[in-house]
């Protein structure tokens, strides 16, 4: 019941109003399968990095229960790099470089023995490699999907074509509206789930997620903080604390699911604490557990009615 | 004991991208007392009209609790006209007309009986008048104040004035932001906090609000509403069902305040799905009481850690 990550593998430059970092580790599969090790392991990836790509950042991966056994290192080629800078308030950012690098002809080969992994998760990657990953894999049990505006407007087809073969969708508000076509983000939710997955999770950032499943829909607050630093990474880290925690436990019954919607909520608010995947290199998993905790607390009311 | 509301009562007309309608029943008060009066009553009101209101206006809100004493009817005069036009997703306006016609020259003198009421709310109005207010009251129990982005950029001195002697501000997120010069909503709740009102909630629209009281944060859900009709009246509407329960249970303990938090966003849920205070003119205790139970299920989970 092994558990596959799928996705892109990075160096970032990030700069806010506050502080900048270069060639900071990142990318999707990163900061999932970093986020998903603290529930389980092994973590196992498939991505692809140059030769280029520091040692210490191989060594944190293994040293967090990721195995790296799928992880390509092209000989000569150079790591996908991306660059971005944040504005004021956190919630928009310019993009001021995106190299591809090795990633350009990443060729998803998924290793025979990772091919029975009953929990896949695809990163928010280019929707004909996440098809192509679905064609290698022998019925898993439990399928978690990213992706963006730009694979939304530019890809729409294969995307439709992939959520017909997820379980769960995670995408942000605004990505939803747009796929949707509809501002109404609970009649948004309503047509995005007929596309396919059975399940969806909308991210809202400061104002925490949705989750819609059956009949259900749950709302997960936000964890009230004072200082952002560095919002990249969160959505993938909730789908890595919301995936891993699911492969920890192995149920997928509603009560479950929202229970990981939190978790995976406590590690994003874990990730925007810090920049890069500094929060999540040494957290204790005593320090998710009171943060699970928190975030319980602050939706929780007793249930009289006068 | 009583429960006092003073602001403005007003003729709106509406325009969304689905219909209009012209000359409604609006204002601030009007939709207070409507919501307050489903918790308890009578719901004392200070305000004032032209000769041109709508006899049928003043039965509705008697019918509903209202108590109609401090509300001045000036002969020949012409009633607080407001008129808007929303956009394509009913999350911003224009304002097309505001003719303040008698409340221009608005001054809340306030009946001697009601002097001594214990639970007082200020609608938006200006904080000149709502200073007037204050200073009539004789030692009021429990004081409720909203107020909008034109009096915090406008009339900021007097607004800090008021605040520093009523018990809760209920604003929206943009006007907490530029009350506190501060884009982190958490921060920009503390700075505010330290303006004076001891308890602040911020209504987030279609994230829900947020309860600042003491060291607690409490986050309410939304209400997952497919069709938004009129989103006029809405915050109105919530500090209504805020005080109107508190009112009804004389009390204003934490776990109370996050109850009428809980019942504010439940009635302005039934407020925006019609027009004016269509939705506000026919409830059901029952009804209340049902959306209440959703609100509580739509962020319910078990607190079992694994």
């Amino acid at each position: 019941m092994s558990l596959l990550i799928v996705g892109s593998v990075a160096l970032d430059s990030v700069a806010t109003p506050f502080k900048s970092v270069e060639n900071a580790l990142g990318g999707s599969t990163t900061y999932i399968s970093l986020a998903a090790g603290y529930f389980t392991g092994p973590v196992h990836i498939v991505g692809v990095v140059g030769e280029d790509f520091p040692k210490k950042y191989l060594d944190l991966l293994e040293s967090h229960n990721v195995d790296l056994t799928g992880l390509q290192i092209v000989p000569g080629g150079k790591t996908f790099r991306w660059a971005g800078k944040y504005h004021y308030d956190l919630n928009t950012r310019d993009t001021l470089l995106t190299e591809l690098n090795v990633f350009e002809k990443f060729d998803p080969v998924i290793p025979e023995k990772l091919r029975k992994s009953q929990y896949l998760c695809l990163g928010n990657i280019d929707p004909e490699l996440q098809l192509k990953v679905l064609d290698q894999m022998e019925n898993p049990h439990f399928v978690v999907c990213d992706t963006m505006n730009y694979w939304i407007e530019g890809k729409k087809d294969e995307l439709l074509k992939v959520l017909k073969r997820v379980n769960v969708l995670i995408i942000n508000d605004s990505e939803a509206r747009l796929l949707a076509h509809e501002p109404n983000l609970i009649k948004a939710a309503r047509i995005i789930k007929e596309m396919g997955a059975e399940i969806l999770i909308v991210k809202k950032g400061e104002h925490g997620a949705l989750l819609f499943m059956d009949d259900i829909i749950f709302s997960a607050p936000a964890y009230p903080l004072e200082m952002i630093n560095d919002p990249t990474g969160a959505g993938d880290t909730f789908a890595g604390g919301f995936i891993g925690y699911l492969h920890k436990v192995q149920d997928v019954s509603p009560e479950s699911i929202k229970r990981a919607v939190i978790y995976g909520s406590a590690m994003a608010s874990f990730t925007v604490e810090e920049f890069s995947t500094k929060a999540l290199e040494n957290l204790s998993y005593l320090q998710i557990q009171d943060r699970y905790r928190e975030f319980l607390t602050i939706s929780r009311i007793d249930e009289e009615i006068e």
